[in-house]
């Protein structure tokens, strides 16, 4: 690993550490002294599901796109938040035994399996509705405008036309493979587009015109495209140990990946030519734009 | 069956006829046509749990507490199919066998039946996420304010501290029964929380002040009693056939509610001294609250 990788690594780490002690506190402070019984299995369950050391790359990306225009850092943090307990959300209910199955998720069990059935799809429940509560908390501190578009381009990159409407093409996928568009398109919402939101919401908690919005839109759709190849590269080359989780999965169950259908080589090809794209996307904003670009290399490049 | 109560319920029902029509046509637009690949069967499944002869009472509720106030009739709709996707979600994932485990809602299979159990989860996920989306999206004509405010305010009630924390309380009563306090907390969370959303809604919509908002918001405390109770007498009173749904089951799973712990004649007593409370709440608005106290007299007397 060279040196500027390690650096960035380094950076992402450290970052990583501020989600998770922002997001602890907010899921602490879910309920209120004046709020009624507090159901403690299901928090300890959301806290288990979120808290998980997860890389919190989409927050890291919110705050980054927010640094690009100088935009504030808290609520960019808070936004991230929310952003990471929509992530954390579909972790859970996809690792259910109804959907793709899974006892283990970086290297630990499952919500399902450490508590169980019914408390993994009510802690899902209550991590997708905190990140609603969330963007919308007076200490989330964001003029009311900016609120209501991050509350609509979330929801849309969750939703059926987003990440929950890529996993029910995924699971359609398992009976009738996709062809290659179908596999493109598939990956774009299931998940391209919380990536993409992660992107664009920086431009909006910004209060930047459309221009930037679109274009930051755009990287987001670049290196999210990026994000899915390399995992399905992963999921060909390294091994269960190095993955925290089951690899070969995809193949095993004749779901179809870019990289099944392309091969190995071209996909590496292909990923070198979307970290260009991804560059030349935000090339206007000059050097402030290296911690994204950065980013785009570390997606693509990344070992796990 | 008096003529009022007759004429009220012939109210309802007109009432249902256009919140169904309203939801079918914000279920349609969902995807618009720039938004890519469609989950066919995923959008089926939110159009049959949603769209599936419910007595919309909720969004009733929220139309009603808005004309009291002279607030835009519109938007009070749209939020009320906003709350109905929220009420319809969390019936989709309370039926499912992990949880309440039942196969008949109002006479027809539950969505896992007819569907399957992922494509329910994802259809639960997809109409609680849809919500949001309806509260923020441009057609929902309302101030920015007023959209984070109900943002805020049906995330929470939908939440831990309100309906998802209220289930999981539910399911712990199955193997710990709760005293009567316990009991209170737990129906005040699972099917209070939403109901007084719906009243406290009428005043945010109006964008009345907070005096408003406290007398809604006290309003729907007490009606979200008094249904639950209802519920409850009708548990151990009514047949199957009239509620379309399998009864006497929370007796049967020994979960404890009011009526068990203290008696049909108990509740019959308290469902009217909660009317008598509704109503004087609203006194200070005179005759223009009869709509909302009607249907408080409703809630305490259904028979279905």
């Amino acid at each position: 690993m060279d040196q500027a990788a390690s650096a960035f690594e380094h950076k992402l780490r450290t970052f990583a550490a501020d989600v998770e002690a922002r997001l602890a506190r907010l899921l602490d402070g879910m309920l209120r002294p004046a709020e009624i019984a507090r159901p403690a299995r299901l928090i300890e369950a959301m806290h288990y599901g979120a808290l998980n050391g997860g890389k919190r790359l989409r927050p890291f990306l919110v705050v980054e796109a927010t640094r690009l225009f100088d935009g504030p850092a808290d609520a960019a943090l808070q936004v991230g938040c929310a952003l990471e307990c929509i992530h954390s959300y579909s972790l859970v209910h996809d690792d259910l035994p109804a959907m793709d199955d899974d006892d283990l998720r970086r290297g630990k069990p499952t919500v399902h399996i450490a508590y169980d059935y019914a408390t993994a799809i009510l802690a899902g429940d209550g991590l997708l509705t905190y990140a609603f509560d969330i963007l919308a908390a007076p200490e989330t501190d964001l003029p009311d405008a900016a609120k209501v578009a991050l509350v609509l381009e979330l929801s849309r990159a969750a939703g059926i036309g987003g990440m929950a409407g890529g996993q029910a093409l995924d699971l359609a996928a398992e009976t009738e493979a996709p062809d290659e568009a179908g596999v493109v398109q598939l990956q774009a919402m299931k998940t391209g587009a919380l990536i993409r939101f992660a992107c664009e919401a920086g431009a909006i908690i910004s209060q930047r015109p459309t221009e930037d919005r679109k274009r930051l839109r755009q990287f987001g759709e670049i290196i999210g495209r990026a994000f899915q190849l390399a995992d399905d590269l992963l999921d060909v080359t390294a091994d269960a140990a190095t993955m925290g989780k089951a690899t070969g999965k995809d193949a095993g169950k004749g779901k179809g990946t870019l990289v099944a259908l392309k091969g190995t080589d071209w996909a590496r090809t292909e990923l070198d030519r979307l970290v260009t794209e991804a560059n030349q996307v935000l090339a206007p904003y000059g050097e402030a734009a290296r911690p994204l670009t950065d980013t785009a290399r570390f997606i693509a490049t990344r070992k796990n």
